[in-house]
């Protein structure tokens, strides 16, 4: 997100002369008729959210190579098949399959209390008998580094206040190395979040082959605050952690795929998605089952119509996102031989949109921005630079422009990874906007001739 | 506070000529110095919060006849005679025991999860092998009697959203009654509260000896809107529920005294304070440890700035709030031919505060909106009819006038009997305003000619 705030200050300075060759009037009055119609198809009904809905509540959380992925995959495809798409498949893609197993955290210094803790994904286990160990709580890793000489043989605890994601997550994904490296045992993080109700927040975390591998587990925000304190007044504070995770053998799930052909150019593809699988904790329903819904309930909206554009639509659920991106590198493998004209991803929870992030050439983003006059209706025109996450990560390698739907995630980082991403937190009126964001950019793109 | 509103809207209504005995202008000039010196006081560190944090972080949850709770309360006693207090004592009184013990809720069908849950505060426990039955999901009592029929031999759970605390809270507290009545086995509700992070909240609840008594335990506004989704689908909804509860034999507790003297009238009493016990989950820090800290420390100030009222001030940290009420009955029983001028409870967070609710004679209120003056500088001048909680509903019984801390709880049932209840949600500047306004209110009330 840092990154992106310096590539929206660039392109603020970008002059206007520029988008000179994409004539924005006409395509909007060339499209307006149709983006209307696929709004008012998009949010007459509140089916979408019902299909996510059962699709959370049949199958709870989606962790790779766990039955209630392959389970809600099969039940995908079905429902798919039913709406009648051109074409309805799953494309096989071996995939890791981490299991958490039981998990305990106690604090048994200076008092005995029951401490809620979340492994952090690809974490090894502890010894049968846990790992019980002094805590030495750092603020970050710089402070890490300033007290090496104190960590070893403890348990660090990284009680890291969340600024931004992309600057947060790094104790997740690289505290266990960290700490090691000067020697600790194990390791804990402050769960990566702005608020919490002693909400623990899972998530991925990596090794490195020169590194001793350690236990890496996530704390609420409240009981990391309280060890700190604790440490400030001069206690020993000692934890008991045991994890029984266990990393097994890899495991066949699919990417889920639907497709409208294209009437004209049925080989050049207009892909858009979100991914299936999720973290094993709460239902996914932001991350990213809804994702996966507005996709598909945008091509469903766009069948229902009886609209088929020049270019081939395509709908991928990749799988595996979370915890390896095997899905949409197979994805990417697989297909490199079909022309991507542009992807398109859903993967930051179905709020209210506000628009799509792009990454891609200027001359394509001049398409993008005439386009987005179509989703003023529905406030989601706003366009800005830097989008599109790990599912489409691999075809922008190779060049295909790319997009992320943008909403109002004020409070996606609250449920991020946790108990509490549940569909609740979502509502129809805005996941229908998604469809039809998510359908007018994908249709139009693909028909613009 | 349905209550409060009606109150509210008759209060608005009483001529301003009743006011007309005190003369606010000469009180505020009286004390304005006075006022000016103990905010100063109460503003100038940290101290209050860093004891109240100690007191959390130390003891964890203060569940009457736990441990936890006797030694926070040794502690209490020791700190507040080393601030040199005229007098410090504990005053003994029985409480009930309840302790939760191992809990469970498993859903069974459609499909297997855990259901988070909390054991409601007098719940008696299952059969050893928990009660595995049906449940019927209602919104509320009108729909329970309505389907009365259908509930025999289920597990009801009453799904009702949070509107007022006082209204919803009935579920909680009738909730096993009006389930048993009808035939159910057990009884679960959607936890008490607005907003929820998979959050449990638990809390005190009532059987009737003419009703059989059965289990009661809260869940998660998310698996209870989960499991009226999947009877809305038609789905056959079984849960497992198991709660090893157990009431034992009466354990002795204390109320926390400390007094400052009075100068002239020592046996005319100002008395304040809040609840030093707590429900067992999180760590009671606003429910109510930062009621007794913000009472106590405006004790200290008063007591550092050299004053003395005229009248005694004491503060009472009182047993056994949430189930059972025992220190305010004990302690009003105790104490009945003492004179109470005033009663001042804050149970209701240390945020910021606001002011006071009032509840007593007009001519008393007038005196109240006087003094209330001298908060302004504090932006914690409005007093509002109706206030003081169950601590000093004894003492309101019997004529003394009651005022309850009013702060900002915009969040405060976010965090409500849960394990977020925790000190982390609270600063050091807003409870130094708590202390401010308790102090003032406290002293200027009891120094009155």
């Amino acid at each position: 997100m840092k990154h992106l705030a310096v590539v929206l200050a660039l392109f603020i300075c970008i002059p206007s002369a520029t988008s000179a060759q994409v004539d924005s009037a006409q395509l909007v009055a060339t499209y307006r008729e149709i983006a209307l119609r696929i709004i008012a198809a998009s949010m007459k009904d509140s089916l979408a959210y019902e299909r996510l809905a059962e699709l959370c509540d049949t199958f709870g959380p989606r962790l790779s190579g766990s039955e209630n992925l392959e389970r809600a995959i099969d039940w995908c495809l079905a429902k798919m098949k039913a709406d009648g798409f051109d074409k309805v498949q799953g494309e096989p893609v071996m995939v890791p399959r981490w299991v958490r197993g039981k998990e305990t955290c106690q604090l048994i210094s200076p008092r005995a209390h029951n401490i809620a803790v979340l492994g952090l994904g690809g974490s090894i286990p502890t010894p049968k008998n846990g790992i019980t160990a002094e805590v030495l709580v750092v603020r970050d890793f710089d402070e890490l580094d300033a007290r090496a000489s104190e960590a070893k043989g403890k348990i660090v605890l990284f009680n890291t206040p969340f600024t931004q994601y992309g600057q947060t997550v790094r104790v997740r994904v690289l505290g266990a190395q960290r700490a090691a490296k000067v020697g600790a045992v194990a390791s804990l993080i402050r769960s990566v979040g702005p608020f919490s109700l002693y909400t623990p927040h899972t998530g991925g975390m990596a090794y490195a082959d020169s590194i001793p591998k350690i236990p890496h587990a996530a704390i609420s925000l409240e009981d990391a605050e309280m060890l700190a304190r604790m440490q400030k007044r001069g206690q020993k504070v000692v934890v008991k952690l045991v994890l029984e995770s266990k990393q097994l053998p890899d495991s066949p799930s699919r990417n889920v795929i639907a497709e409208i052909r294209g009437s004209e150019k049925p080989d050049e593809i207009v892909v858009f998605g979100g991914h299936i699988d999720s973290w094993d904790v709460g239902q996914g329903a932001m991350d990213d089952a809804g994702g996966c819904i507005a996709a598909w309930h945008a091509l469903k909206v766009i069948q229902s119509l009886g609209l088929r554009a020049r270019r081939t639509l395509r709908v991928v659920l990749w799988t595996n996102e979370e915890n390896g991106f095997r899905g949409a590198t197979a994805y990417a493998e697989a297909h490199k031989h079909e022309k991507h004209v542009l992807a398109i991803e859903s993967d930051a929870g179905v709020f209210k949109p506000t628009g799509f992030g792009f990454t891609g050439k200027d001359s394509v983003l001049q398409i993008i921005k005439a386009i987005s006059g179509l989703l003023t209706p529905i406030d989601a025109a706003r366009i800005t630079l830097g989008g599109g996450g790990a599912d489409i990560a691999p075809l922008m390698q190779q060049g295909v422009p790319g997009l992320g739907l943008q909403v109002d995630g004020s409070r996606y980082f609250w449920y991020h990874h946790t108990h509490a991403d549940t569909v609740d937190k979502l509502n129809p009126e805005e996941l229908n906007r998604c469809v039809a964001a998510m359908a007018i950019m994908a249709f139009v793109a693909a028909d613009l001739p």
